[in-house]
């Protein structure tokens, strides 16, 4: 240990925190990889050792779970704050039940009742009054003349920025999905931080970076950036006083494998307290946590049943974070997501692979608890992984359909071994990064824009004349699609929707910094910050059919009276993506290569890194809903397949087909994810419990190894999702829990559209 | 009158406003200074045709001089505000006198009563609340919370931002009196917009901006300006409102000269609501409004004696402008003044002068209620002005002492025949540019660091060293000081200086955009708007008389055990600035020169125009009082001269003598201003009412011909000075006014300390 832990004039604080762990590079400064590195112990037996849930866990998970059912009762939401703006110090302790106070190992809520929700109006206060209202409460109205008159909101300020052109393309949804009416979230503080360095470390560290910034030339670029350190070290500061409240003192380090977990909630919990953005990710953690349990369990200071406790009693913590949201945004995110997005295993840049107990512990929260949405467990697979590991996981995976994988092979290499997901599938470096999160460009209606010169095939001017969203190009005339003209017009029209869509989103990422900083979080990632601008894609199978429709097959135009493309008749037979056929997936790889190219060409605010996703969440519906037919089939305003998942109706080949044409995209392409959802029979897996979660394991293998990104799984058969629908009050639906896009839900927590959509959705019977 | 004035579908309404005007550019787009060109009657005559005080004005400036005196009574302040913050429309309508409110003919006040500070807390809660406090008031305390939890305010974010070296900088004085605890203010609208055009054409041109601002690409700087238009578009609503709670509709333009005062008026006052600003100045409003006034009077709608009522009613609102203010703001800029500067005279591009008739009677304000400091009544002067009104206007500097002098000659190939003066002498382009203010560089405490190696000579650190404020450069250490050793080590430190000045500057100036807007101003000023960043110096002519010191005696520096420079003993006799001599005078030029040279090599805020001025208004006693002792023999810690008048005792040669040198001065190098205070007892200007004003003609003829560009003007003898300063009960002292540097004041609302600094200086006895 150097002489550095000296700083704080207090060593022997630090060397009673730090007894027996290894390394120096990590006391010197922040640099949790680094401590990670030298302390985790790797773990390659079996899930024989996991414990039972305690009591304690069984009670209060009970109580959370009537809690739960009073809110399921209540129209999804129990309670929501009218009296008090959200933030780390406004109110006094919250437990699950005050009579159980006692059993509750880890604290900490976001208001003063579980499940009650904030009231945050940075982001928009009419949004913040609008969540409110719709489930009959009334904020007072002081914070409506308080956040219009004295403080701004995010919300109005975007709109104060944005051109007609801007508004119009956001109006009929050819850019869609954008982080203006809400936060933009995807920002993963390193919560690790302030249990293994404490408080007042972190505070020096974000001092020294203040001293260090800038030469003392004033540019706009440094004063931003000064100030935002400023805001950082309020955040640390107040996060001391968050913590004192539950009579906890964080200024120092952590001592052992509780306080670990209870620090690291705590820095959670400042960001849930302040933020309410779409995706609020705890990152990874795992690994780390289980050093502390390790050092504990050596000391004889903890048993097997009580580390399960801990990790069982935070993730209640987790189980239990909720925002109030408006109707439009519920559509987009169904079932109330806030991707508390977790994950395990993963292989160190020096090949050992990183699993540990703890994530075994994690998994088997949704056996000691059932499964659930949240939060949202992320296995970071490779084939390397240890065989015992592999297989709990699958048998999980089988059992809840709760969890999901992502190919640690082809991240490694990109973000190191010590990335999180901070959303549902997008890596970002732990505490080294954030993400300007920009939800997504319809490529879908791009091509019918291309077709019928940028004109929109749904939303009208107010003199019921087709509007003219896109730019004023010639539309196509021919009663037949020409391919070379189709690919010709539709580079033009791409071109123009990936300026756009930069534009809008660099003006929503200035005034969310403006409007709506995370200092929380910010405080928790180093200062010399990466920024990536993570753009995306919606309607991709579609793209990608049709254009293979056009090439492959004859496609005739259906015009109405405004010389309107309405529909398409399609003459004859065309590959399509799904089938493992290069034909269509030659053309999925150029479109996604193309849109990305197209993005880079633009300024990107803050000179971000610009990448793309091909991620939908259950927002595939909305986005369907208001786009028109396409030459590939698919009907005017229904949903499209989500994220990269192939088209309902158009794998014929089976469960590996499928695979084989989604890991053909390039992951450099699409670093910030590329989700595939594929829903399995229960029978097509196997006949018995080993022999599914044997071949589950053979599938993903075979899926990563060929460098595809990610993977939900869902085990279940159509019968039980239509039995579901239909009964929802069954009590074995309770906590059925779906993977949809990128994330999992309660599918009795879904709009009966969205139960629909997922009903449709190829169910694969064979593999 | 072009198509264009149909815009609003309402071209009656700017027919019959617009009746009898001429020229047509203007009613296409905003252009005032067309409109005033095409309109304005030259007046060549006397006085004679002005009219006495109308019995409402002489009740109403009777009664707002017993508020007055009340306001005096309670040491400076009648009441403030505590439970509202100021805004356009947060108060109902105020009059003088509730039972007199009949009488005035063009109405609103700040708040709900006159005098009555407004609650202003932008600029910074913590001040807002300390000048309430100051005046026994107490701020309702929900407004600390909301403006430190849920709105930041421009001094803390400007304190966020600050280096360690920034603010040793500031606590020791060497740069100084910065706006990072009041309103950068010096933004002039155009108020005269309001009543030529209306809300609604205003509303509509800047929407149309709007659309033309940036090409769809969002950089940083193209969304501030999005957004800071849309915020100009709010305010220009705003102020709809805020005339409507006074009865007045002002969506279309002024029909008469009432009206066009009224809606000029309301303008301003809608500056003066949101805005505290060290300087709110009122612009050049005298030329314009007379076109109105000329025109009722050929119509017969109005009499001389109603047209006077106007203006004294108008006046009498700019007299009563007042704002909250701490007490160190008030040591800075002492007798509460506000700069309600207005400009008359001034000659046009074309050579025909711009006295009216109006100009006469803004004068006459003085002469029909008395001196008074505002509105800091400004003649734009030329030797080529009609005589009759030069006389004029040295007959009431002669009576009242109230008013300034600029150079029009050298100014108006600067910035035009429409610019205003925006705080004490600074010209502004009337709504085509604003002002970034940045208080001053102090540069003789920079001499006294290039002699110390970046010591202060005053401040300490905790141990009682001298505060290494500066650079560490290498101190002089010689016995007796060497011109070029000095010069050098000058330069160096000025280099430091002018950097570090310009970046404090920048930050303050992002933040005050950030967090402090002027939206109502701005809206009142292009779009495409041309941005000045106005340095200032302090000190100037000891530096100067210190420079020729070292250069023509001897110099021999006392220095104390820390082998700091304490005094000078200086042998021999050397040549003083104010005394004619080339030798000193061009050590003067080259000093300015210099300086401004030196700030010119930063970047600054948004690609600004830098300037820099030489003027100090009352600062001087407060930049001199942190200020050790100077080769020239001044004291330790004693005022500076002001502005750029030379040293009190260093003018031995006579008034001429004196203006001759500061004469010298090239504008060029210091378009933010070059201010200089004359007293003259009024024996040395003539012994009769004419043979002083002729005399005083001559002096400014002569004077500014050789390109000076401001002359204060005080005729009294110090007899009367010393009698106000024993009695100031005597009723012949309630209004009694004298300029200081760039403004009056009534001398009785000085400290005493700045009493004896106004005695101190050279009262000229002889030409």
């Amino acid at each position: 240990m150097s002489e550095q832990n000296t700083r704080n004039g207090n060593a022997d604080v630090f060397k009673k925190a730090w007894r027996g762990f290894q390394g120096a590079k990590w006391t010197d400064e922040v640099n949790v990889r680094e401590f990670i590195q030298n302390n985790y112990t790797q773990y390659d037996g079996t899930e024989d050792f996991l414990a039972a849930p305690t009591e304690a866990t069984a009670k209060l998970w009970g109580r959370l779970q009537e809690l739960q059912k009073e809110e399921r009762k209540k129209g999804g939401v129990l309670e929501c704050e009218t009296e008090i703006v959200s933030s780390l110090t406004s109110y006094g302790p919250g437990y699950i039940d005050e009579s159980l106070k006692e059993l509750e190992t880890i604290v900490g809520l976001q208001t003063d009742k579980p499940l009650k929700r904030a009231f945050m109006p940075y982001g928009g206060i009419k949004m913040a009054e609008e969540a409110a209202e719709t489930y009959g409460y009334k904020v007072n109205e002081k914070f409506h003349k308080i956040f219009t008159e004295y403080h701004k909101t995010h919300n109005q300020a975007v709109f104060d920025a944005y051109t007609p052109e801007m508004k119009a393309a956001r109006h009929c949804h050819i850019v869609t999905g954008l982080p203006d009416t809400y936060g933009r979230g995807r920002i993963v503080g390193d919560y690790r931080r302030v249990a293994l360095y404490g408080i007042d470390f972190l505070i020096e560290e974000k001092k020294k970076d203040l001293d260090l910034c800038g030469n003392g030339a004033m540019y706009d670029e440094i004063i931003r950036q000064r100030e935002e350190i400023a805001e950082q070290i309020r955040a640390l500061k107040g996060m001391k006083e968050m913590a004192k409240i539950y009579g906890y003192d964080i200024s120092g380090p952590a001592t052992n494998a509780k306080e670990a977990i209870q620090w690291l909630y705590f820095g959670y919990l400042a960001a849930v307290k302040t933020q309410n953005g779409a995706a609020m990710s705890v990152g990874r953690i795992s690994t780390f946590i289980d050093i502390y349990v390790n050092r504990d369990l050596e000391e004889g200071t903890l048993t097997e049943s009580q580390a399960q406790e801990l990790i069982d009693h935070m993730t209640m913590k987790f189980r239990m974070v909720k925002f109030a949201r408006i109707p439009s945004y519920n559509q987009l995110f169904s079932g109330d997501p806030v991707w508390a997005t977790l994950e395990v295993a993963g292989l160190g840049q020096d090949g050992r692979h990183m699993v540990t107990k703890t994530d075994f512990r994690f998994l088997h929260t949704l056996e000691n608890m059932g499964p659930s949405p949240e939060p949202n467990l992320t296995v970071l697979y490779s084939s390397r992984l240890p065989e015992n590991f592999k297989k709990y996981a699958a048998k999980i995976s089988v059992d809840t359909s709760s969890i999901q994988y992502e190919n640690d092979d082809v991240m490694r290499p990109v973000w190191g071994d010590d990335y999180s997901i901070c959303c549902c599938v997008s890596a970002t470096q732990t505490g080294k990064e954030m993400q300007f999160f920009g939800a997504r460009a319809n490529l879908a209606k791009c091509l019918l824009y291309a077709i019928n010169g940028g004109k929109d095939e749904k939303y009208k001017t107010k003199d019921g004349k087709p509007m003219q969203a896109g730019p004023e190009y010639a539309p196509i005339t021919s009663e037949y699609l020409d391919y070379d003209e189709v690919m010709h017009k539709y580079d033009l029209m791409m071109d123009w929707l990936a300026g756009i869509y930069v534009n809008i989103l660099n003006l929503i990422q200035y005034m969310h910094d403006k409007y709506y900083y995370e200092a929380a979080e910010m405080a928790l990632i180093d200062t010399d910050v990466r920024r990536t601008f993570a753009t995306g894609i919606a309607g991709f199978s579609h793209v990608v059919d049709s254009l293979s429709a056009i090439k492959y097959a004859k496609v005739k135009v259906v015009r109405d009276e405004n010389g309107m493309a309405t529909s398409f008749v399609t003459e004859g037979d065309f590959p399509r993506y799904g089938n493992d056929d290069d034909r269509a997936d030659d053309i999925a790889v150029w479109l996604l290569k193309t849109f990305l190219k197209k993005v880079k060409k633009y300024h990107t605010y803050r000179n971000s890194e610009p990448t793309t996703s091909i991620l939908t969440i259950t927002s595939n519906v909305v986005y369907g809903k208001a786009t028109g037919a396409l030459p590939d089939g698919r009907a005017a305003f229904t949903p499209f397949a989500p994220g990269a998942t192939p088209s309902y109706g158009a794998e014929q080949n089976g469960l590996l087909a499928s695979l084989n044409s989604v890991a053909k995209l390039p992951y450099e392409y699409a670093l910030d994810g590329i989700s595939n959802t594929e829903t399995i029979a229960p029978g097509a897996l196997g006949h018995s419990e080993d022999e599914r979660k044997n071949n589950l394991v053979h599938v993903l293998d075979g899926y990563f190894d060929q460098g595809a990104h990610h993977l939900n799984v869902n085990v279940f058969g159509l019968d039980k999702l239509k039995d579901a629908m239909e009964h929802p009050e069954k009590p074995e639906y309770a906590n059925f829990t779906i993977r949809v896009s990128g994330y999992a839900v309660k599918f009795i927590d879904l709009t009966r559209e969205q139960q629909l959509d997922v009903i449709a959705r190829t169910c694969h019977e064979a593999m």
